[in-house]
């Protein structure tokens, strides 16, 4: 048996470090690894000495460095100490799942982590405490995987669907499809991209668009002048397009996404996973069911979300922004270390069952991802959609992430309003303030068993989505220019956007219908004077009233 | 003895109200009176039935509307039910002071609370519960004065001094002044300001600048083409300004703070209360100190601090913006209930001792507010600062609010920088998200024992004020200058800025040089770039390199 440390500089002090330890010998003694330091906040320096086994993006470099399976597994060694030291001490903010068998592994997944010495993917992974709440819940997490042996187990790769290709769609295949080129040892290097069939003119010749997108790779129509990359590949057939993917993305207008669904259905792999990059809610007087989970409900999947403060062209130019996904893996595709060398599915989770928003238990079984793929959780989606222009903190909170994307566009609208009507910043960040407070009421009211408020304070799908919404976005710009104008939003509908839909303007009337429907309108002021507003029962001038004390 | 209900309406549906009964009688039983209805989010509408005595802003109108006291002191009749109701609950977000022989007083301070059917100052007022912190501790409250009885026994009127008539200076003291008028029952009408005596040229004629405001009811110098109130009284003496004051509202730039404090001291009234609105903490590399701390040290008073969302000229236009106060209201000026007609010093806090912001008692013994004056509490300030288009949040977290005041302008610094060289709204807002970030980790690293993180998640002294600062003020203004124009900040100070300086420089180098000398600044890698950049030693284009996983 040999002991390796790969890439570990002993001279470097790394902060809070997982070391990496492949097999036990004689050759490095564990015990003469100089002491971790902890840097969360608030906290001393605590030595603490553990070995953690390997985890994080390395281990696919490492296996890929290695050429060839080992012969023989390599066993997790992992003191518990780091775990107790982090999970006992009520002044740390680290968060790890319920203690269960599996050992915990820590690594950055939050990009906002102190900054690291890193550079070099072989280096061990810095561990990044979340900066700021005690009270996160094992919900919020910044990893779920456990070890894993570097052993050639992983006969597969996962294969990456995209479905939709508009401006939104056509970005994020772009920046998946660079990562699964770079990343050829977890991803099959090709992404298929389902693209809703039309006929385009380039140079004065009428073509279909997959076709030009597939010869010279840009989405003429959608996303002009972006190069795509040669991977990414256009497919006119739906099912055709999430052929043998064990990973779908979401990326469409929402109100085609129960079609779509019915299509995809007894079509896709059983146990593939998604991810729905289509922020919203579905509303009824009846319910508000999240987006992602009504695609998983339909597909029989666990599909997780993407938000953010993001607007696709930016993305598509590579201009720096950053994003947070909310990826719940199910317990089925959680995986036992110590030496059991299956990494997927018929884990420790295989027997517990996964919960939705809501804290129940869902009534379909999911099919784990088999063990033959590398470990579909939230280091392969990071490692899928994180780019160098695009920063991606992963956490598992989806009704805060959903809830987020979805109703901060209803404070967009009241931002227009306030705007438009001529009052300044400091009004409209008010009127932001208040957003969130409502949004936050509003998720834990409807999902008090795993909303996750830091997800709001924190996330760029909370605060840095609001932001970027109220002050650059579409449908705070519309209605701006409707009180501008003195004319309704509908009328702007119809002149600036060919008659396409404000997205805030039915979440509002939806969210607004199912807050009367429970007769707790008057607790959210905010969403109820932006719906009287678009009534024409309120004037816009009558939003101060609700900052007022008399 | 006559129980009387004042302006309650029996047909209004009003939420979690706190109803008034100012002497018990037959004329109304209380158990008569409808259930009260709690609105806090997610719980369900537990009916409570509870009286609470008299409290709130109609204190002040029915003494007014009396016109003469009551010959016999009206008691205080409040059942414990509706504190034990909202403490049990753990679900319930409301706050309230721990438990203390002193009966709870909850009304709304929060301008957030859900849209009250006031409109009149004879209603009783709803009760607010704070929205989304089911954490807040009892420093966060909304309150904290206790029952009075209504007789007569407010011999004297709090007299209000500003110190500090600049831009900022003027419009505070402009809207201060409004608020005495208009509450003749609890402040002397005039307000004092101090003005460092200066000439001034108006219709070609050389006058002093006291002058020209106490006549022409301007500040042309610093606020010009804004009329003043004419109870704002401009006054070159620093000593007769603040005689006989009870309330001293510090606005000067802080580094002439020390200077006036070693003026003032032995010159104000021993019971005096401060109110800092200068932003700013003084850092060396020894300690950090608040500005309002160093006020209430040097002059052996209490001193609380505002801070919000604010732009002066704004503001003195009267466009509608929001602010936050904190105030910890000192054990000496909370006071008794129950029959005791003394309503600020000698109370049940009088052989409290206060603690500073670091959870120390503090040095000085404060003298309480005389027991003749209204009580100097959270309702008095937000009665004084609050006008239609100035919402008030009285908060009591001291550090929250000065440190949100202070260290966002580094943040503003740095969005200057990301937006001066090209990068979008979306970059700009994950750099505003990571500066919060590191601004909450400062406050508990530092200050432990007493920061509030909900009051830079939820109030305009936190993401409020971190908006407006990077995307309409100064320091985010000149940075961005900066980087366009490709010169160093210290140019711009020069050539923009008649060689005023710029706060987010200075506090960026001291709260730098601070964090150094602790050996902890790699824990603050924005802070850490912008002190870096500043230097020169670091590109504009490293900032992304913070977000970055590899």
């Amino acid at each position: 048996m040999i002991l390796r440390r790969v890439g570990y500089k002993k001279s470097a002090n790394i902060p809070c470090v997982l070391r990496t330890i492949f097999s036990a010998g004689p050759k490095t003694d564990p015990r003469r690894l100089p002491p971790f330091r902890c840097l969360t906040p608030g906290l001393p320096h605590s030595p603490c000495r553990n070995i953690h086994s390997h985890s994080g993006p390395s281990r696919y470099s490492i296996h890929k460095a290695k050429a060839r399976p080992s012969p023989e597994p390599r066993t997790c060694r992992q003191s518990r100490a780091f775990s107790s030291h982090h999970l006992n001490n009520p002044n740390h903010n680290c968060v790890a799942p319920p203690p269960r068998p599996t050992p915990l592994h820590c690594y950055s997944l939050d990009p906002l982590g102190p900054a690291p010495p890193l550079g070099s993917s072989n280096i061990a992974v810095p561990f990044a405490c979340p900066l700021n709440n005690k009270k996160l819940s094992h919900r919020r997490t910044y990893s779920q995987s456990a070890s894993m042996t570097v052993s050639g187990s992983f006969r597969r790769k996962h294969k990456v669907a995209v479905i939709g290709s508009g401006n939104w769609g056509t970005t994020v295949a772009k920046l998946v499809a660079e990562s699964t080129s770079e990343h050829p040892e977890v991803f099959e290097k090709d992404v298929q991209m389902w693209v809703y069939e039309e006929k385009v003119t380039v140079d004065g010749e009428t073509r279909n668009l997959t076709e030009v997108i597939n010869t010279k790779h840009q989405n003429t129509k959608y996303l002009e002048g972006i190069n795509l990359p040669t991977n990414l590949v256009a497919n006119p057939s739906l099912v055709d397009a999430v052929k043998d993917a064990t990973i779908l993305i979401f990326n469409l207008p929402h109100e085609f996404i129960g079609n779509i669904c019915r299509q995809l259905k007894g079509n896709i792999l059983p146990y593939s996973r998604g991810i729905s990059c289509i922020k919203g809610v579905t509303v009824t007087d009846d319910k508000i069911e999240l987006i992602c989970e009504f695609i998983g409900e339909q597909l029989e999947i666990y599909c997780g979300a993407l938000s953010g403060a993001n607007i696709a062209t930016e993305i598509a130019n590579e201009n720096w922004c950053e994003t947070t996904i909310a990826y719940n893996t199910p317990p089925c595709d959680r995986h036992v270390a110590n030496g059991n060398e299956h990494a997927n599915g018929n884990g420790n989770g295989a027997y517990e069952e996964h919960r939705d928003s809501r804290g129940q238990i869902i009534k379909t079984k999911l099919t784990p991802v088999p063990q033959d793929y590398p470990p579909l959780d939230h280091e392969v989606l990071h490692t899928l959609f994180s780019r160098p222009y695009f920063t991606v903190s992963m956490v598992s909170d989806v009704v805060g992430v959903s809830l987020g994307g979805a109703l901060k566009n209803i404070v967009a609208i009241a931002c227009g309003f306030v705007e438009g009507h001529g009052w300044n910043m400091t009004a409209k960040t008010a009127v932001m303030r208040r957003g969130m407070l409502e949004i936050i009421q509003f998720a834990r009211e409807f999902y008090p068993e795993t909303i996750e408020p830091a997800t709001l304070w924190e996330e760029s799908a909370g605060w840095g989505d609001m932001i970027v919404s109220c002050t650059a976005a579409r449908n705070w710009r519309y209605s701006k220019m409707a009180v501008e104008q003195g004319v309704s939003i509908q009328e702007i509908e119809r002149t600036e956007l060919n008659g396409q839909k404000l997205q805030g303007i039915s979440t509002s009337r939806e969210v607004s219908s199912f807050l009367r429907a429970r007769g707790v309108e008057d607790k959210y002021p905010l969403f109820k004077l932006v719906d009287g507003i678009l009534d024409g029962k309120v004037n816009v001038n009558d939003i101060p009233s609700l900052f007022r004390k008399n």
